[in-house]
């Protein structure tokens, strides 16, 4: 008989008072049951992180002021008590310092995107992430969404032949105008180059976009053409950055990231052509995924319907037709870090099907690629290649 | 300094494996960390409701064999220990009973949809409830929705004027074969008379489309006219129902609820019209809400812009864009119920806003509902009058 | 080596200065070269039919004040030089005299719908084209739609099984308000008892969805049960109209037709839902047919695709993916009528793929049923049945 | 009192039997009652030609087999014989010829686009025209739909602010085979360098991207970076183009192009985000335009509204609701021809509300465009300028 898996114990740093990405976090890791909180640091701001820690009813020795505290003090438990795992919502600077200590610990860890700032960190954590064996999954949420996953397995089972085409849009309008300059928190740090770590539009948004291609398409870039700009006077950082795409094996894609596009709420849309067929998938329709057959008319694919992928399918909770949506796509990631957590911890391969979640070479693949768009938008060469690709 | 809210302890009755709506209780009562699972008697088979509530990690002298056992192992307990509330989501026949005896022992109640069997339990129940003065929630988990909110503001607001039109349809194709006689259980009970009422596509969806109606438009339902079909041979109950309504004050409208409607997934599809206005809803695309002002261009509503009323923005959870989904909906019923909970325990007045739940009356409007409708089917005269409102 | 066919020759009633139909006939007829406007009787008010047929380019000897002069003049003419068939337009209280007159003179008729004001007229007109032999043809534009005629082939090859469920709705708003008080001819002459014949929406525009249903599933209404209501303070005929449908051998319907719903435009939207999958098509986006089987996802049919049944096909002119909209429809009724009026100039049998289009029994049917609507919003019993049916 | 408008006499070459594009030129022309045909010279091929204007009903001294005989013969007309334009509907490599001749000859010209092959060629053109004095139109026949007209005058009303980012993507599917190899006319012409140009995707369909974006924002395009690719095996030109844009005032963009889209019909989409706001227009369903204010919900904007630009509106026939489609659009380019011509036969300043078509410069900056597209993609640089604009 089933018997009751335990709750895997997690810390956060981050993602305290007012911050909007801790608390969805929070609620995937709470969704399916599979996870607890039981210690953090919840802030950069030691009486924040404590006051944080007390609103989410952290016992008060689990509650820390900052996060080398609360390392030191995990290290001290018995391993009955100790975290799990370590999810890290805290903004881009913090990620690797951070990453870094708790692998080194032997701790699984979930880090926000972009991963780090630079590819050199990026590659000295997935050093150490193979060194030590354990779990590192990136919250490339998007990448939890059924639909996605479903893409992702009709390219992989060759059902719309040899990709030649990807084109991917993530367009926002928040920050059409200086809003960090009103005191927006989320846009202060994002335009903080410091904080952010020198991209702006195509770090923020731009590393999903890039991310949900690779996943999707499972093609390896290999140089790219990219223009950034940013429209809004007095910003420093790219708030809009579009760029031609070279993959290995001769296809082609376009991607395009911009936060300027007033009125546009959060408009990730990606279409992937083929000999057999093509695909679109829009992030505010995340339940459909239209298949545009080379043969036959196009096809509504729906979460929850019973000719989709078992990789899709098993990524629903509900029935066909009962929407879900974001935090549950998040969850999902969520759930793929629990299986793995739990293979690891009885000494079992995982299941692909089951531990299904972006991992740290993923993270650095999208390092990279933001260092190469950076660095193509600097020069006056057409093709910038990508370097040190961790794949 | 905000202080940790203690979380409300439940206990669910049904919802044991192979249910698909309890796992959806559960996670919408985990997605915002305001309610614990303590307790449960999870299945009418004894065996299979321990097994059940052993996989969910219940404690072992909490998880009972049968709800009595359930009602007097709390009853004993200190209130510090005792549930806060129960969640009924078994079978529709099993309401009744649960939903009476633990009002009458002083517990906060959930109930599923349709409340109970007939108008003269319902009327029981409502007057139980209002002589304990308990909380009492009826998940009508289409209510949740942010835009549905939305939608009963602007009406509320004046924003459509005076109502003259509601059209209001739920189809789904899942039923268009007989499934119930090929071991599916969630058909199976559905088309038992003996456990689903005697009502059937009319008692499992029409019951959501006459909440729908009454909470976006306030209007009372004065007579209807029916027309109910089993259409799959050797089905006994309805499996399509289509009516005209007549409401007080003079508004016309039209429910359609069917279940044979091949390939429609969960089709609740909500009009409105009024000498300002119309709108549009959708259950399949739930994070928009169209509006056709009489003088304007059509306007796209979504979910969590700023401009919505104030009731529908605190019913998102995240940015615009970032669609919630049906489950996040249940979570706002549950949020709204414990709302009245903590404001009943402070001994506080609750604030709607927040204590905004489909309630008893609510429920019992509903039962009253399916009886006129079953009235009206076999009757001869065209319009059947709605009797014994609790409204 | 094909020879050109001679265009066919028309004369107008109806449809002068300031009439929006009538324009959309002659575009309609213009536009695939098959007619030429030699003739007409443009409005009951001489001098303005005058006036419009000179702005027409009418020859004088052919531009009359009243339609008996035109029928007088064309009953003169030679048959090489007299008009082929006559297109009438003016409001529905014109239509009978001057259709019966035609008819009877052994001219080919077009005639708008609804076809007249009564069953009696009705009868009366198609016994007398039965007796001529002639074409005539009733300009139910909808069902010239590439992808109403594939909906309708659909069904005929029992690609939906049998059919169990018609949904139609016909929503628009434009008389919202008091239209008709404000100077308004189209408002007007619709709200007008007199002219238009008793019905409003229901004849208005309830007809057009009637059509719809007979054509698209080919059942034969049985009975139906209607909610007639007039909403705008100060009009006389309804405004509003919602009704269920019963048909031969089991099928049951839903029709509403409201012209109050503020802010629609031209909302005819039709579900059909069979054994083996449902249907769906709306007006406003004509191009598309959402196919919904029974166990695969749903798929979108889209005019001019090679998959589509012949008549579908033959329907459109242009390549899939550009839209062709409302006179297109309206121009496939009146090439229906061409190929029909040439056959029978070559004492040929109409090939039905071409000579495709409503004839008088639809518009009989029509009235029929328009009548069986008032009969029944003024009864106390549930179910009217239809008489009289011409089919 | 309104007289009726002579009929404008035109001639035209290509277009015969097979020709797909030439009828849908007839039926635009002969939609709104403008235009008469009376000549041709409908085929490269003399028998063809003369066949052709038989079935086409042409008279037989004014159906010629090439044509320099055309021209000859129109040239010993009597003006009130002569036709008033050509309109030129044959491979691209006929147009520079042919509408040269005409132009040189005084007559009115409409031509297909691309307009010609070169650079040097469409200066040479524009230079004859400024000459000549004559109307000359270029069939970029997307600009003629209602809601780009609408778009267009929203950005000259300064509605979207200033404009900061454009996206225009024109998907289609239909060669991702080798069609030119199966007989297909269509494909074989197009992917053939003689006749097509040198360029495929880009000049076929990438013309109309350029122009849509050029008529809707009147950005004049600084510089582009193109990739273009040929994917079908065997085939020489491209079937696939990509590129970044940038405008003169600092505007960015990307442009897709692409036919190997397999599934896709007809996907010319369009997106313009200002600081003000952002639109879409999608060709699919052209009826409606969708506005995103910087402040407020989207906005569903619809052909026939009466918010609407007067130019938009005086685009449309008939009410809002009713579609439009690909053949009105077409016809309105044609509108705008005729209102260019009557005003130069009247010797009057032509209104541009109604003279509204787009005019060889714009067929010039096409040529122009394309040829720095090839210049692009064959290049290290990242960037190309744009030459000798036509502006």
């Amino acid at each position: 008989m089933t018997q009751p898996a335990r709750k895997l114990r997690y810390a956060m740093v981050g993602g305290g008072q007012g911050a909007f990405i801790g608390a969805v976090h929070r609620q995937a890791m709470a969704l399916d049951g599979q996870y607890e909180l039981v210690a953090g640091a919840l802030s950069s701001t030691p009486d924040k992180a404590r006051a944080s820690g007390r609103e989410l009813g952290l016992a008060h020795d689990r509650n820390h002021g900052d996060w080398p505290a609360l390392l030191a003090d995990e290290l001290k438990r018995a391993s009955g008590d100790r975290i799990d795992l370590v999810s890290i919502v805290a903004p881009n600077h913090i990620h690797f310092p951070v990453a870094k200590a708790f692998v080194d610990a032997g701790f699984h860890v979930v880090c926000d995107k972009p991963l780090v700032h630079t590819g050199a960190q990026a590659d000295e954590l997935v050093a150490a992430v193979q060194a030590r064996g354990t779990v590192f999954g990136v919250t490339y949420n998007y990448s939890g969404y059924p639909m996605v996953r479903q893409a992702r397995e009709m390219v992989r089972a060759g059902e719309l032949g040899e990709i030649r085409k990807v084109v991917v849009e993530y367009n926002q309008g928040w920050l059409a105008t200086r809003l960090e300059a009103q005191g927006n928190k989320q846009a202060a740090w994002r335009n903080d180059p410091a904080q952010s770590g020198g991209a702006g539009a195509i770090g923020d948004i731009g590393s999903h976009a890039e991310n949900l291609v690779a996943t999707v398409t499972g093609l390896k870039l290999e140089s790219l053409c990219a223009d950034l700009t940013s429209f809004v006077p007095g910003r420093t950082l790219d708030d809009d950055a579009s760029m031609l795409l070279r993959f290995e094996g001769g296809a082609r894609g376009v991607l395009v990231a911009s936060q300027i596009n007033s009125g546009i709420e959060n408009g990730l849309r990606l279409r992937v052509a083929g000999t057999l067929g093509t695909i679109e998938w829009w992030q505010e329709e995340p339940n459909r995924l239209t298949h545009f057959p080379l043969d036959g008319p196009p096809r509504l694919l729906t979460r929850g319907a019973p000719w989709l992928h078992e990789s899709a399918r098993l990524a629903g909770r509900i029935p066909p037709g009962h929407p879900e949506g974001f935090i549950e796509a998040f969850a999902n990631v969520y759930l793929g870090v629990a299986a793995a957590i739990r293979a690891h911890a009885g000494r079992q391969v995982p299941d692909p099907l089951l531990a299904d979640y972006p991992d740290v070479a993923a993270g650095a693949r999208g390092v990279h690629f933001i260092e190469a768009v950076l660095a193509s938008a600097s020069s006056t060469h057409k093709w910038t290649a990508l370097q040190g690709q961790a794949t």
